[in-house]
């Protein structure tokens, strides 16, 4: 298994966007994908993501397949039949391109239903460009969906990396440390603030290894991996539990779970995996 | 001079936003500065950044000065002298850590301008966390600051690389491809996506380069490096009005501003500057 939500095989034929007489032939293609999604939760049967009836109002047009299948997404009807698309990523139950389109529904569905307003003046808005604008025709704001970068980095030094635990996490699990990238700073700005906060550990190089999106709500998770300049930890108790300097070896043991004191790091799915994995190779 | 907006040297002291008390009285510390903002415009007279009164209604607190001074913004007053941010920044009057900071404050006030009322339920939100937050009393719904991440990108090909102009740029201009990322993608989807659908070039290999805030309202800018698959250009006119491949002797000369036919590249204040001259190197 490799990170989750990586691997969306769509096309998001953006030109349609702003075709709804072509969006709503499409949406009765012979083909056609409906997703229903009701917070993080999903439309899903019988082993099957639940294939929705079309709905012209509040669709969202996701993109086309290599099939030629358009995909949709909506918000799901009462009687949907659901399941948590963490629960679901995590049963290996769907092939992982799926999962990667369903991110991408739950993330802009989640954004209509948490955005039915307009920020700057209060009056009710309206979808648009199906589903990648909203209007507002009181003071004609335009808003967009939402996508936070969260920097999530490792740091090293010598032979050993920096992980903390989250006292919210499953007992004996340690992690890379992240948080919200804030305005007005670059993305290694963001990374050595988040590190000093929670940690008081002073990073100089960061490099940059990869990304993931994360539909809960709808981040963008950047991953780094940072050399330390000091050594000694001070704990910022309101967002870490714990944090400590593993050895190498002791990190291998923990993504391998055979960690003498039973300690884990994240499953592959999560992009904090991924890094471990590469600061050890 | 190098990419704007990267060297703020604040310590954004996270922990003095909970603390209102100690916020009101480093609002009056003798080495206060309080930046007024308005729109993209900044108080700025006779060569200085204007200091205005402490204000204890909506002051966004933006951090700590290496020599112990508190800076705060407000938005401006209808009274104060005002200057374009953009116009200040390619003046060269004022330093390049001052103007990172004005990036970090003009992002967030603005932020908060836009941001009166609760996406969520319509009524009127409140500044919580020294303007790290806005919370809603009527459905509890709890909002924070936008960081829209845009990724741009120089593509090449061989000795040549793909820059492309919009129409509403100088004449003569070209820069890199640059587009907002959507949720339920990776850094690297993105760009790829941006590159097909604006000049209809596959790119292959994606490699990070470096970041910048972009104040513009509130953008991170992702800078790229990527590698053609495809060659034929097929412009989409929505976006831009040309795009090419220009040789790396070309994209010399523009950058030097000695192109024959007087075609030039961004000036070193921007990203994609940064980006043609690491290829060029």
């Amino acid at each position: 298994m490799t990170m989750a939500f990586i691997s969306s095989p769509l096309d998001r034929a953006d030109h349609l966007r702003r075709a709804p007489e072509r969006l709503i032939a499409l949406q009765h293609h012979p083909m056609a994908r409906h997703l229903s999604i009701a917070g993080d939760q999903v439309a899903y049967d019988d082993g099957q993501l639940v294939n929705a009836a079309p709905a012209e109002a509040g669709t969202i047009f996701l993109g086309l397949a290599p099939d030629g299948a358009p995909w949709f997404a909506n918000s799901a009807t009462a009687d949907a039949p659901l399941i948590g698309l963490r629960a679901l990523m995590l049963s290996g139950e769907l092939d992982s391109d799926s999962i990667a389109i369903l991110a991408q529904a739950r993330s802009l569905v989640h954004w209509h239903e948490q955005h039915g307003f307009c920020a700057a003046c209060g009056a009710k808005t309206a979808m648009q460009d199906a589903g990648y604008r909203r209007h507002c025709a009181r003071c004609a704001s335009d808003h967009f969906p939402r996508t936070d970068p969260v920097v999530i980095m490792v740091v090293t030094r010598a032979d050993r990396m920096l992980l903390g635990r989250q006292s919210s996490w499953p007992p004996g699990m340690y992690s890379a440390l992240a948080g919200f990238m804030e305005p007005g700073e670059t993305i290694e700005q963001a990374a050595r603030r988040e590190v000093k906060e929670e940690a008081g550990i002073s990073v100089g190089t960061v490099r940059y290894h990869a990304s993931q999106p994360w539909p809960f709500p709808a981040r963008l998770m950047i991953g780094l991996i940072g050399e330390a300049l000091s050594e000694e930890i001070t704990i910022d108790g309101n967002e870490l539990e714990d944090a400590r300097w593993f050895t190498f070896t002791e990190a291998r043991q923990m993504v391998q779970g055979e960690h003498p004191q039973g300690l884990t790091a994240p499953k592959p799915y999560a992009i904090a995996h991924e890094l471990v994995r590469a600061v050890l190779e």
